[in-house]
């Protein structure tokens, strides 16, 4: 393939100034392939960092950003079998250092030295470039190879089902039977309906404020969904429950109540993951918790190659990415794609970019 | 309801010798419950009772043999609020003494007390009397409700079905993606194949002797099914997963070569499980083992609640009992059922006898 | 052994009204021994009980407080073959009903019949009469034998050790050479840090704000003990660990701010044990959490059979529970010994009572 | 420091060939640092790749052996700044390819490109060049800094303890008062004694061939010690345990029957690790594994950092390696150790070299 030496990227140029501008086509090192994107979804990371910015991030004027993409391999830096010229990949966000504490035992998402490039971490579209252009570099470890049956829109979707597993591994992982309660219909909670039903519980509980969110949270298998303005969902899960609470619940909405609310449904001696970014302390009855016997956990992004677990749901159509992507934009229209998802306009969910 | 005082019941009289006779109802003592028997299916376990003999069996002439059996509640003893009369209901096996080391960190299948009835444990079928009879008690820690969506018939199958889920679980009991093989296509390897499916499990691969078994385990979930007839599973396991190995072993089947296999097909740092029986001492390379990292596993029946994990499948429909079920008999023909099982008549897989 | 028919006993007759008063000898029931007690010990939970109450306590006027206690069994109930007179015995509080959800798979601290006597649970001295008295009934379950080598003062700190045990435990057990910071340095804190090194911990740091409780946690084994008041013990973790922060936080401290401080002063991807009893809800950056990948685990009380594994360490002299013990009572002296803990008297930490 | 070009090195040169040859001083490349080796111990494996050989070895002629050594780092590549000049070091031997799906998740001893130098791994004196020379490249991944209270003699025996510890590890970890059988009185074992005692086991019984191994044994903590020529372990440790079993057996020899003693030795519901290596197919009763619910675990090395947790614990003079070393050799005389170790003349357990 003969490749252009220049593309066309999204690039933070300071807080809320994101322009698609010209840059090189970046060159894959040892280790490394070159991705030629086909679809980077919006994130609300990527909000995040447009409007607040995030520690280690590249510098304004050079950072492209974007994390969740998918597309074609169309060179490779040395050192890679793994894959060949022409794969069809997506991608997930996290390489740690290999050699801290933390990725030594498959810690990769904690690394200590994260943000660290000089010592071997990357977390594209936080701490180097990401997917929002024409082309992007990723290490080998960061790449998953995916099947003629799963478009490049969808496949932008793995790293969303990544964090709801890793999300339920965390808590350890088997959860045939049990009862799931989701907190927050967003992306994450409306994966995470889809994949506990895909790995067998029993039943599976969505809450937000949003109806039409709801609504599809149960046509994508929630047995009931609760909307938190009509009262108590603690009340609810109880009843549900036979006044027992939720086995298991996972946290994916940052709202101030949020974590009160898990502590209060949650059965004795169950587990609750939170998989949503608090960006206050909140305030909470942890010893409700103590008391009850509760664990919380706690997921950063998608560890322990959960993305690989993802692909394979959504390879069974087990998981419907599809059903999340309510717009799509060409990379041109970046701000747009931006302004639809952060501002939910026409009920954005899952906003797709195609560079 | 009006409870009769005699029953019919199947009673082992010796080696080989089982006799229906009529028995006096048994009364359900403090936290038992009595239910009238809709189903009781035909185990291996049965087979080996009644040509070998376990330990601690109840006395020739007094036990009545069946583990596996669905009906409804028709009377309580004290301090049961958990059930009522009427409830339609299977069971399971193992209820533990509740106060050895084991039972007390929650392995009650594997109770310090097995076999001791005065220190409170019971295996009904096994060191107690079981279900093939009109009438049986039971603990009602081995009382599981079912729903009206699942036949007795069916419901009989979740000892089946929770052995094989207690066996994942055992290995870990996250497998969405994972590759995973199952050795032998008997009820456990069956059921096997579909609890791995119903819970996210990526590349299934049922193998045994005869193809009719093997045509079944695909209609069940199987991606593939290979008969070692026609060649090494090894050999075929290592193509389908790019010569890495399964990531999770079940063997299902105690045959002599099972266990070599299993050693041989495992990927590095993959696992194994053992549901099956041996009842001789098995030759294998157990440093292939040690040089790749791989940890076995065993089971021995149903424990962790894993019986109302198998209804939740089967309430779902995730997982199909009837499938496994090609025979049915009146309790009078309680050995022509056992007959049937033991030299596979016609195929027979499953077979479930109505009291 | 002539037992007498009446004994002295220390019974909750109102909020802050505790009384020595006669009662009967109880009589041992099924699977349940009768102990003469030669020392119980006052924890926080007897005072909270005094002060404030506790749910499913039994009645005032009939209420025999006190949780941590030793003696000798003199007399069995029915189907007890574990132990015999004369056993020098120390105890555990919770005896789970065993029949429930949580009790089956081992979680017997979080019974959900937790107070619910008639299901078999007992919670000696929070639901049902405990150990201040000359004699007391224990279920066979919470039970344990202890070597002449362990006075029955010493013995009653196995509840204490057995609760630091489980909270290490929980969040994994494996520590060697781990950094764990304990905060707050009372009987919990004191004994947590007896049991890390006991179990090979490297480094274990002790903060609080009492001078002379450091140093005894000095003494005990603490390699830092930090007075909170001379400044943060975040900063000086921070130091000490090469600015990575502590594997594992054990909060034995229910103070405002320990939790806090915990989410601060743990390394990415490290631990945080909960063994405090938090009375309000408190404010804390649970994002941090989140952002670093750290769990949080609780623990009420000890289970898992910790206090079988506490006794084992103390008979090994690998943890000392004399060096906590500060004052002792007569049983007449009830309401001083229990000012004496509340007030902290004379530096006191642990104050046992012989009845 | 100016650093010699030349170098007296241990080269394989067949089997059975061991010269003492000079060699260039290599080379440390990226994330890499070259040591000046102080002193390196002969492990069972070095008697193994001479006599029969090993996969992915070095060519004959070029492959230094020896992979437990210890020194002084005298010179870094680029991409270290955990190191500095002069700190004193020991080893652990892998270091994975950090892209598979083993390392991804922590199992870099299962290197799924294990002896893939290309593509990252390296087990120094296995699969690339080892430590009885006067220096050798170790990658950082694979350094351990240790204090000046530790000699380097004894800091050769963190691959011995660290190995001893993974396998306690892999089967839970968490031994606080547990009954652990060790099988085989040769370093490994001895140091598995030595590590069970340091992280709180409760009884530890060693059994073997050799009474002077065995008395060596009990000095170092092993609380029984059977000399199997005597008489069945198995019977001595039912009855040291009152019938039940041990709760842990870990097989250091690889002798025939070694497998089979400890599946008849191991309680109802206990763990097994093996890590010893075997170099032929065993017979066994695995039966019993799963008519007792027992779980073998494999250890291949020491692996999940275990070296730094030993470092740990011989720093608190814990473990104490020193004991195991009974002979020490100058370079020059490396087939004498050699010889020594292999023959075990004089009583030999550890054989330490300097080069």
């Amino acid at each position: 393939m003969n490749l252009p030496t220049k593309m066309m990227a999204a690039v933070l140029y300071g807080m809320n100034d994101v322009r698609i501008v010209d840059r090189e086509v970046p060159t894959p090192g040892q280790e490394e392939a070159l991705i030629k994107i086909e679809a980077c979804g919006v994130c609300g990371g990527d909000i995040k960092i447009i409007t607040k910015g995030m520690p280690n991030q590249p510098p304004f004027g050079e950072f492209i950003i974007g994390h969740e993409y998918a597309g074609t391999i169309v060179a490779l830096g040395d050192g890679i079998d793994e894959f060949k010229i022409g794969d069809r990949v997506a991608v997930e966000v996290h390489k740690g250092c290999g050699r801290c504490k933390n990725c030594l035992v498959g810690k990769y998402t904690v690394c200590l030295n994260y943000g660290n490039f000089d010592k071997g971490h990357r977390a594209n579209g936080f701490t180097t470039n990401g997917g929002f252009a024409e082309f992007a570099v990723n290490h080998v470890n960061t790449i998953c190879k995916i099947p003629d049956s799963i478009s490049f829109d969808e496949a932008t979707l793995i790293t969303t089902a990544g964090t709801s597993l890793y999300g339920i591994d965390m808590a350890g992982g088997y959860v045939p039977g049990d009862t799931i309660a989701v907190l927050g219909p967003g992306a994450i909670g409306l994966m995470s309906v889809q994949c506990c039903k895909a790995i067998g519980a029993g039943k599976v509980i969505l809450t937000g404020t949003r109806d039409d969110r709801l609504e599809l949270g149960k046509k994508l298998g929630a047995d009931w969904a609760i909307n938190v303005k009509n009262g108590s969902p603690v009340e609810k899960i109880r009843e549900i429950t036979g006044g027992i609470g939720a086995d298991l619940v996972l946290i994916t909405s940052g709202s101030e109540d949020s974590l009160q609310q898990a502590l209060k449904m949650t059965r004795r001696g169950g587990n609750i993951t939170i998989l949503a970014h608090f960006d206050e302390p909140v305030m909470a009855d942890i010893g409700l918790a103590v008391k009850n016997g509760i664990n919380l956990y706690t997921v950063r992004g998608e560890g322990r190659m959960s993305v690989h677990r993802a692909l394979a749901l959504m390879s069974q159509k087990k998981i419907d990415g599809n059903a999340l992507i309510t717009h799509t934009f060409a990379l041109k229209e970046m701000n747009k794609a931006l302004t639809t998802f952060a501002e939910r306009h026409e009920g954005a969910i899952k906003v797709v970019v195609h560079p």
